[in-house]
């Protein structure tokens, strides 16, 4: 028997800093169509977030009656409803539970998936957005693990039961820019394609000294300076040498050994693959439209479809 | 008694990469006059060493029969004369030995005294001016001890049975700039003077959680955000979380629990000296013209005077 299209059962959003992705989603779950904006929070003109939706959403103007669920960054204090966070340990039910309802102008009811924090670093820690996603690759891979979402502020998320039990930020990205650029490190490096030699280099580094950050970076000065490694290896090496420090201060957080499931497929998930290669780390990479998948999953706890 | 000031038996110049002193010698060792100038290596026209030199000397042209000898960046490849480095352990008599002589155009010979490299920390690590104030530092101090040199990259040196055993640079105050400056930390940050509380806190925080400074460094965003620190206190918590960091590191180093020298009487000395509080270390103050007492010893050495 040949599949057919569903009809759609939920809109789903993901709405962060820099980008708003629309998911019409069907009665199992998958992406019938899409929208995307570069109408992040930060770029939406006049913070008219009601405008901004209306016109997102005016190709579906049809499917009128469906629920919509909004997560990431727009549930933040520069976004459109500022929600409160669910705590550790949490999962979808935790979620749906926590709901915001907001009444939008163009007559549609959103319902904003509230982030989510942690407080097992010792201080604050939270996501906006992250929690949709792993509620969704829990859907497609079921069962514990660790999750790693690489990017300018990555995110290890260790899931227990189903729920997310905790998590942690890591600079990393943020920290690679700021330091090529901004920093003598800079100086001695020559711009070139992904060098995967210097980033295997750096990746050892950073496990060996990553505990050490500050005086291991300067070593990406010296080496180049004492011709131990090529100018068109040491961007790489920098990089690598971050996310080696990652991965090694994350033992703690992925205490138990198993797979870790990288979120994106980008070449930063790339990077971080071949690094967990060398940490001996199993891994692998999320489906796709995982987002679209956790929100889904977080509508039909909620009693939505 | 009364002490009459002695004839002046050498020249010292401390050449570094932003700055230019020049120091009268008399035969104590103590400094009789001195000379300054912005012409730090990066800054001077052309290149023109020469010209830079015959100038800051001209006032001294009555003592023309002085023996000068220079230490700092002024070594190094972007400087006038590029020398070796001499390695660990190294102490005066070392650099006297490898001083290299350059006859400059004004008929002066300028003694260059080279830098030192340490390969300790499994990758070469530098410096260029500092042995030379450590040596001066001795002469004023004596023994054994640990020192550390505050900055943009702050090192740490270790001196056991009056040679500089080893040493490590810390790239502590770029990455404070980097990271305040072109990273997500600094969007919450209001200026104000020093908030003394807020530095304290930070060191305990770098302290404690410096081992893992890319999750670390988060808090630094998320405390303010949820209230606990206040927006006047978080450049200096990020300052104090840093070299909380780098004091924690530095245990490998400073070793013995002997007293540490604060070399430098800037605002960032008295911030290591809280540290050093905050850690429970005992530390002092180098007392004043170091770099020329270092001049003296090594020109002593040599058999200069």
């Amino acid at each position: 028997m040949n599949s057919v299209a569903s009809d759609p059962v939920l809109i789903g959003l993901d709405w962060g800093t820099s980008s708003l992705r629309a998911f019409l989603i069907g009665a199992d779950g998958e992406v019938l169509d899409r929208q995307s904006s570069g109408e992040g929070i930060l770029q939406v003109p006049d913070r008219d977030f009601e405008g901004a939706f209306a016109r997102l959403l005016a190709p579906w103007n049809a499917h009128s009656n469906l629920p919509v669920i909004a997560s990431g960054m727009i549930t933040s204090r520069n976004g459109w409803v500022e929600t409160p966070y669910v705590s550790t340990p949490s999962g979808a039910d935790a979620l749906a539970n926590a709901l915001a309802e907001h009444q939008a102008e163009n007559g549609r009811t959103v319902h904003f998936v509230t982030g989510m924090t942690d407080e097992s670093g010792g201080a604050p820690d939270v996501m906006r957005g992250e929690e949709t996603q792993i509620v969704g690759a829990l859907d497609g891979i079921g069962g514990d693990g660790t999750f790693v979402m690489p990017g300018t502020h990555s995110k290890w998320i260790d899931v227990r039961g189903g729920s997310i039990a905790r998590f942690a930020t890591y600079m990393t990205g943020d920290v690679f820019a700021a330091l090529r650029d901004h920093t003598i490190l800079g100086a001695l490096i020559q711009d070139g394609d992904f060098n995967e030699a210097g980033f295997r280099e750096g990746v050892v580094a950073g496990r060996d000294g990553g505990h050490n950050l500050l005086r291991t970076l300067f070593h990406v000065r010296t080496l180049p300076l004492f011709g131990r490694i090529d100018a068109n290896m040491v961007t790489d090496f920098l990089s690598g040498m971050l996310i080696g420090a990652e991965l090694e201060a994350t033992k703690s957080v992925s205490s138990d050994g198993g797979p870790i499931t990288i979120v994106g497929r980008d070449d930063l998930a790339d990077r971080y693959q071949i690094a967990c290669e060398i940490f001996d780390l199993n891994c692998k990479r999320a489906p796709h439209d995982i987002a679209a998948r956790g929100h889904f999953a977080i509508a039909t706890y909620a009693g939505l479809l």
